[in-house]
């Protein structure tokens, strides 16, 4: 089952695919059907099977799948391959930030950023939405608590990312992480099994990733954050992206004004990014 | 003006300190309050001098002056004399991390926490609260942004928070955040005129600061955070704490079962905080 968040007027409505179409759901977005008990069985009682590209994108585009999650939590250095290319040991614990939900954008929108926000970087990313409430949870448990998988672009300002030794700044501006483009649910999608996760910047491919390459997958990661806070129907976990940011280029390569960026998750879709740098003055 | 969220059947309500007594206020806590435009006139008509204790705590007792902030974002290493016997040099810019809404809990609430949360520490906070939308704004904006403030407690299990380079583990867990008593709005309080911070472990004084020795003050924390994120009325910002944590003692010194930790905030009051070490297994 594939889910989306329309835009619709000023708000949102949910949607689920069926055959070649949308089919709208009495909620506000996916967020608001993964919090009602029975959203996942209205969605499944509407749902048909839909071409592999999924329904066209409807005239009022794609919110951020989940456009209001409680918690956000994303997972840095998760990728065996880029770890070790790095000569670092594969961690024991993985490395967590968190955005706020004003960071999420849609799978289709531009992001804008001033010029003071130097060093705008790409990150493609599976991510991971939980579907039932989770404490102290044992992997399985985890594993039964999944919602569904989605895409994301952690887009990072490095310049604010390392102001110090914590990323927050570089990690949190507003609107600037793209989510989406839908949600797929486990039962369609395994990321164990090896997803391809590209990147591209103007049309080159600058990441090339496999799910199957993360260190901390979606079922540990869960289980490790819900040890220490609770997590709801609706939150998202970021899991990491694979070898070739744009900082670990050589020479460092970062975003310009202009420049597109497409993050592609195989079984889920893809994020088109444009980017426009504003050259206004900092206050 | 002082106030104040209480505790009140399953719920809570905003309350104004009025002579000897709490006024309830037609809000259900402070930040629910500030949100409201006429909020802050509503409790200035009902307001009146108080004793220097304020008001006795309701039977009910406090919940966290601001229990559910959109935002809650926390500073590291602020404290210049602290900085300084780290043989640190003074910052260009402040470290800043998040909490979850669910690490907050109330200003006399035992925190409970697992054995396998390791090596758990006090930190004596300053706390800042919004009290308008604050986006890119100039210091002077920033200042008179600002709600009032507050107390609190960043507890901090050190051993989650060096599980690697990022902090949020260990400043995460929930309900380990004491936030209050009170708030005291910024025509009665001014931490650039220095306050004393105090906090107390078992009675014995381990951390004893003044908010004039502040690296970032309010202003220039609310400025930084609001370059890269919206700040709303309600959202938290913890200033950072003075020396003498457990972690820097010689030798070094952990919270313990049955221990009880008091941060005293000049103006404000105190936090009480009794702490229970919980001996289940870990899942």
């Amino acid at each position: 089952m594939r889910l989306a968040t329309l835009r619709s007027g000023d708000g949102t409505v949910a949607a689920v695919a069926a055959g070649a179409e949308w089919a709208v759901l009495p909620h506000s977005d996916v967020g608001d059907l993964l919090r009602d008990p029975d959203g996942l069985r209205t969605a499944r009682a509407v749902a048909a099977p839909s071409p592999a590209e999924g329904p066209a994108t409807p005239a009022g585009g794609l919110a951020p799948v989940v456009p209001r999650p409680s918690k956000i939590v994303c997972c840095g250095h998760n990728y065996a391959g880029h770890i070790r290319e790095m000569g670092r040991d594969l961690p024991e614990h993985p490395t967590l930030f968190t955005k706020f939900a004003d960071t999420l954008t849609g799978p289709a929108d531009t992001v804008t950023l001033p010029a003071w926000a130097g060093r705008p970087d790409w990150e493609a990313e599976l991510a991971v939405v939980v579907g039932t409430p989770l404490h102290r949870a044992t992997r399985d448990e985890a594993l039964a608590g999944v919602a569904g998988y989605t895409g994301a672009n952690d887009l990072s300002v490095r310049a604010w990312q390392h102001h110090t030794g914590q990323w927050l700044p570089g990690k949190a501006f507003d609107a600037t992480t793209p989510l989406g483009p839908v949600l797929v649910t486990p039962d369609e999608l395994d990321p164990a099994t090896g997803l391809a996760l590209t990147c591209r910047v103007n049309g080159e491919v600058v990441q090339s990733g496999d799910t199957a390459d993360l260190v901390f997958d979606a079922p540990a990661l869960l289980a490790y954050i819900s040890a220490f806070t609770r997590l709801s129907p609706g939150d998202v976990v970021l899991t990491g992206t694979p070898a070739g940011v744009g900082a670990a280029t050589s020479p460092p390569r970062f975003l310009a004004d202009g420049d597109v960026v497409e993050v592609s998750l195989q079984g889920v879709g893809v994020l088109t990014t444009p980017i426009r740098i504003e050259f206004e003055e900092c206050a």
